[in-house]
């Protein structure tokens, strides 16, 4: 089941530096070991602005949120998720 | 080069049914040739929505621009274009 | 898999009267076969407005959009689609 | 009586620890007593964000404002009221 | 029980005069039959707008959706709703 | 001369707790004298949040921007103001 | 007592051109008569709008209502009233 | 002196087809002989959207409100108007 | 070349009082300087906001921006600026 | 390729002032290399505002990114990013 989902990441400007990078890090092996599993399908970053539009392959509702409550960076962003169908116009449906 | 656009459809209320559904034919026949061409490369309907979340894969600003404005629901669509650019944790970048 | 649905009519004003009120009974029988088929849990009139919030349980996104876009208001709605998981707080869980 | 509430929790990011999970102890304890009395019928928690959507029903606007209020969580939430009635297609009503 | 209710009314450009001016009649006695019942205790018009905020003191969720969804300018109008509980400071309480 | 003013307060979350305390009595003694005075004529709190709506009755834009700068909470307010008119349904006019 | 007024006007594309132009001229001899009566104190073209600012100097928020709702463009206005107060910084004070 | 304005046209569905060139086609004369005279400096499409981003060179706001209140299509534009000013960081100040 | 400029305060909460007070101090010096001088043509206070709307009177947007930027506040604040242009109207012009 | 991009910047208060000068004078200059280099083509200050306009000339939404996320106040700024087309009334085109 797809979802797309869009994160924007605003991380404290008074977050410690060291922090910061950890968990920059740490948000990179996250979503490598999801994309890896085939549940998190797609990720590209938004030009301009930290910020990505990512599509999600999971197995409900439940798994999404666990993901998505999982992201180091959770904190520090705001999420817009939109529930996705198969389109009529779609060749490959 | 990839851009996310999101399109949302609002055919007016009193268009003639027959315009309608020739107006929708000829939008998915438009849209399959594109995608079939390489250019179009994802369309997913938004659940409950009338509007799909696509990803263009084109060779410039004015070529997507091409392609949106020849839209048959064009003229009854709101459009939004965000330009895409590789992730940092894409694993397939 | 749970939905949260929020539906808000807006019949045009200069719609045939009949047509409007044939259109009405059948988004009644229609929601009533879906809510006796336990697809359709939970509407409730928001108070003062042409609107409802609706609880859905459904077994896909797909499931979600097909019942959405056969709404016979379909085409004067406009919808806002949140899926839901299970909160940590709640005592059925 | 019922009303349908929208909580959105944004706990400040230099918050104590300790602080904060007793915070969060605290608001499940309260949720949960309310559950079990009944007032707070249903929550559900919106996927991918820290948010919930809830149904309460109560005897009153004043004693919804006493428990929203009484939320330990209170002064890191936006919260949205909507006051339900029965919808004329519900097959309970 | 004490709702604040803003409604702002726009009626369509092309409805038949008469039926514009009887619906505003009706809208007015309608208003004023509620005002001497004491269910509808103050309407104030916003200046410059063709608006009004309105204090309703029903016994109900489902006694104020009622009465909204019975005003003759209901069709026409945009309707904003906020449950009312008294205020720690107020002397009359 | 009446107005609707809506005043939204959000404390900041490191205020010393004194102060607040402080701050949130002396807003009480100041509405209260106001509201004995005849010129606060109503406050309602809005259920389930953090704000009023409250009715003014004053001599002139001059006097209320006075009251309302005065509020010992207006550094912490977003506040909005709507001047109001006799309505001409109002039994009472 | 003065009001800020920013006026957006919005003719339907399918209104007579005769009752437009009627309209319109109706309009300025009214606004002109208030700028020599003294109430409409200042009219301003927003660059590039079909709008305006405007200062209005008049006794009571009744008499601003009574003003602008008699604007014979009224119909097909947005409008917006922020009433003034003196600036601690004016001059003219 | 400079402003950028964005314009968004939006030509009603039922507008009669021959106006409807006849109306376009005046557009573009119209900016063609401004952007021969040199006031109007750029013009470029927003990809997607039926917009456009525009610079302007003018002697004053009443010249660019003269230009924009003329344009064939302006009874059909959204605009945005933004006066410009030299950057402390352009090479060509 | 007239503008009307809209300016909202928000000093933040914990900014030292006496830096507080002397930058308010300065703010209306420099303020009743251009007063003075001419250009700050009006300056009024939005009733119950810690705003206010202004009428400038400068050569260029240059200009504008120069007055603007130097604002003892401006760090604080959110403007909004609209360029005017004479109203057909206007008796004065 | 065109892309039009507006800056907003909105620098933290408590920033240490050496900090905030040196990265500022470091936005300066690689701004002002990147117009040498041609990929700048336009910066614009929107007057009465701490934002920019820019319209940027380069190979790819991959460098448009590069270069806005090596911004020195990136971290500080809002950014929105409109992808250009040739407009067909350009007489450049």
């Amino acid at each position: 089941m797809l979802y797309a989902v869009k994160m924007h990441v605003a991380i404290p400007h008074d977050l410690d530096p060291a922090e910061r990078d950890a968990t920059i890090a740490r948000e990179k092996a996250y979503s490598q070991d999801l994309q890896r599993g085939g549940e998190w399908r797609h990720i590209w970053r938004c030009a301009g602005q930290y910020s990505n539009i990512s599509i999600f392959d999971v197995e409900s509702n439940e798994r999404l949120h666990e993901i998505l409550w999982g992201l180091p960076l959770f904190a520090y962003m705001t999420v817009e998720v939109t529930p996705l169908a198969t389109h009529p116009s779609d060749i490959h449906a």
